[in-house]
This record gives structure tokens, C-alpha cells and sequence, in this order.
């Protein structure tokens, strides 16, 4: 059975990453990581959603991304936007970007895999809806799975080489929530928003809740995760 | 002026790089990494080169790589071997290796340099007395330039290109000590040992002090960091 490392951070589409991978028949190694973003509600998600898979394993890193700052999601400094229009969206990059944030998560995927002797990293990185990260395009995806092989030793000598999935870079966020529904997998698990309340539940209307909303009104569906008592 | 994250560990290769980019006129950022290794004399050692050669700013990063063990550098279960001649060490890749090090290393180093703007990472890989290392290649070095200039904001836009040093890569260890001479940097800072006594006095006879030994040896100089009191 092969090993896949999967990036989980307890949003949707790493959520149902997670779940494609189990059902494309990996033995799946879940990853997550504490970066200091303002919502741990997002690791209590990834560990539902680990469990409700059926993960081999499920680890938690700390990672020290507060120290350099420069995002809304790390910096107490700057606010994240809220109730902005698509066209403000797409507009440059938006300050929710932390700096570096792919290439750190999949460099500790990376490091896993080369312990777990796994073939394959998978990734939720998604083109369409956040066009304005850098580090969510096809090119570095296969700029970074290019490095991994170069990186390892198993790669060096020849024995594996590494794969680096990202399923739902060309999807369209009703796409990833059709493939979502389809998986099986509750989407009630999973948490998207930027700024929860104390109790964790979403804002709505920072960019992910407004784009989560827009994905699930375009399958006409409910978004299970609103009817979680706050 | 120019600004460039340096990776600093402490020992005589990254010490001799921050020394290089400060003599290049770069403004410099010295970056450190508490991993779980086994001697925080090294972070001592850093501390020290980052003061002698005057950065800008000297961060040390948390890293969690003992949650996936796999090298003797991380892990209370493997042992650092003693005593080996060169062809045992050249013989594969050590159990000193720690998985995907310097690719995690790297990705931080352009965390910072994001957020800085700075244009340019120095990293004191080499490939010649650490030839076993994947992660010591001019290859991995390059490919890993090629992702940075894809990862991030400043690459995507056009305003900026990272340029990533590695300027020992194809120098001997004895090469290595004459530039650090040359360049006045007092080498009685730096530390190489992986398994230190408790006091911070190296071994002696694990791979990283019998390949500085020989290269002193082969400068013809006495390692003043053997004359520190232990």
C-alpha cells in the first residue's frame, strides 16, 4: 500500500484532499501545523476530520511563521479584510498571503515522507479562486516536487521517486464541494473563516466565508458547518 | 544596500558564508534554526559569529524535526558514529542527515526574505567533504532558487528576482578555513562538533571534527576553537 502524506489544515479543500487520497486507496499520513494563526478552531477541524477519515497518523507541528510577520493571518497588526467583492479579491495579493507559507508546509511534508519512505505528498492548493498566491499555481507545485526529488536521498539513489498531488488546483470551489459531497465526507467538519468568533463560528464575510457561501449556493446545497451550534 | 538572509548554524561553514556576505556589502540577516539537535552549543556558537560579524538582526527559529526522528542529529535512538575514515564516510548518506533539513531551512530563509525584501539567501552547503548529502548539490540549490522566484509575491509581480548563494558549494574543507582566514573572521567562535561533552568541547571523533581537523591540518594552522577552556 503506498503512504501519502497529506497537508490538513481542516479547511475544505484540504479536507477533501484528505479524503480523495483515502479513496484513491493511500495510507494516508495527515499533517497540520500551528503557525500561530489567530484560529485554533482550524486545528480542532483537522483532527475531526483526520478521525472521520481514518488516517494511519495525524501530527501537529509547531511552526514559528509569527516571528517574521507580514500577514494578516500572523500579525496582530494587520486586520483581515472583510466583506470585500470578488473583483477586490482577485485584485493583487491579498494580506490574508503568509509569506512562504506552501513552500514551508511542503518542505515538512517532504521531511515526513523521506522518514515514512512515502511516495507522495498531496496538497489542496487551489488556482482559481485564490489566483493571487504564488504559491498556489501549477508552476510551483511542479517546481517543488521537481526540488523533492533532488532533495532526498531516496530520490538521489534512485529508489522513489516523489509525487506531488494537488487535485484540486483546477477546480472551482462548487467543483471542490461537488467532489466534496461525492467523497462522502461531512463537510460540517470542516472550518474555512479567516476571523472566527470565541466560539469558532464563522464570520462571514471574510474572503473565505464569502467564497465558501458562493461555492455552496452555486451546488445548492446547504453548508452543513452553519448549522454547528456557536 | 542589498539585503540577504544568511543561514547560520553556528559552525565554521555558515559562519565563514555570513562573514563572506558582509565582506560583499550585503546588509545582513542572520537566520538559526533550534531543531531539537542534540547541542545547543552551536545556537551559543551562532549567537557569537552574529555579534563578531555585526548582522542587522540575528533570528532563531523554532523547528520541530524530532516529531519525525530519522537522523542521529534528532533522534535519542540512533547513535553518532566515531572514528570513521573518509571512505566509511563517503560511503552513502550518514544517519547524521536529517531529513529535508536544508529544504526546510530554505523555505524559512525566504519567509524572512519576503518579508524583508531581500534579494538574496546565503546557505554554507558543500558538496565535496559532504558529498552523501542530497540537499548539498549545486542541483538542489538551483532548483530550489527556481522555486523561490515562483513562491512568492515579489517573483510574481516582476519587482524582484532571489538569487540563492551557496558560495563554499565546490570549495574543500581546507579551501573553506583559508577563506575564513582570509576574510579575518575569528574562526575560535565557530563550533562543528556533533556530540559535544557538556561543557561545548568537541569530540573529536565524529565525522564534522575529523574533517575539520584535517582541513586545519592542511592549512597549516592551529583550530583555535581547541584552545577554548573546556
Amino acid at each position: 500500500m503506498k503512504k501519502a502524506v497529506c497537508l490538513l489544515s481542516g479547511g475544505l479543500d484540504s479536507s477533501i484532499c484528505l479524503a480523495w487520497a483515502k479513496q484513491r486507496g493511500f495510507e494516508t499520513y495527515a499533517l497540520s501545523f500551528d503557525y500561530g494563526q489567530r484560529h485554533s478552531v482550524e486545528l480542532e477541524a483537522a483532527r475531526r476530520v483526520a478521525q472521520a477519515v481514518g488516517v494511519e497518523q495525524h501530527l501537529t507541528v509547531q511552526v514559528d511563521l509569527r516571528v517574521f510577520g507580514g500577514s494578516a493571518l500572523t500579525s496582530d497588526e494587520i486586520a483581515v479584510p472583510k466583506g470585500r467583492d470578488e473583483s477586490a479579491m482577485s485584485a493583487g495579493i491579498p494580506v490574508t498571503y503568509v509569506p512562504a507559507r506552501n513552500t514551508v508546509f511542503l518542505s515538512y511534508a517532504l521531511a515526513w515522507a523521506e522518514v515514512l519512505e512515502a511516495s507522495d505528498i498531496v496538497i489542496g492548493v487551489n488556482a482559481i479562486d485564490y489566483s493571487g498566491y504564488p504559491d498556489c499555481r501549477p508552476e510551483f507545485i511542479r517546481a517543488f516536487e521537481t526540488l523533492a526529488n533532488l532533495a532526498t536521498k531516496a530520490g538521489v539513489e534512485g529508489r522513489m521517486s516523489l509525487h506531488v498531488h494537488a487535485p484540486l488546483i483546477e477546480l472551482s470551489k462548487s467543483g471542490i464541494i461537488e467532489l466534496g459531497f461525492k467523497l462522502g465526507l461531512d463537510l460540517g467538519l470542516t472550518h474555512s473563516c479567516y476571523d472566527p468568533d470565541e466560539s469558532g463560528y464563522p464570520c462571514g464575510e471574510c474572503d473565505s466565508c464569502l467564497l465558501r457561501k458562493k461555492g455552496f449556493e452555486a451546488v445548492k446545497k446547504k453548508d452543513p458547518s452553519l448549522s454547528r451550534k456557536r
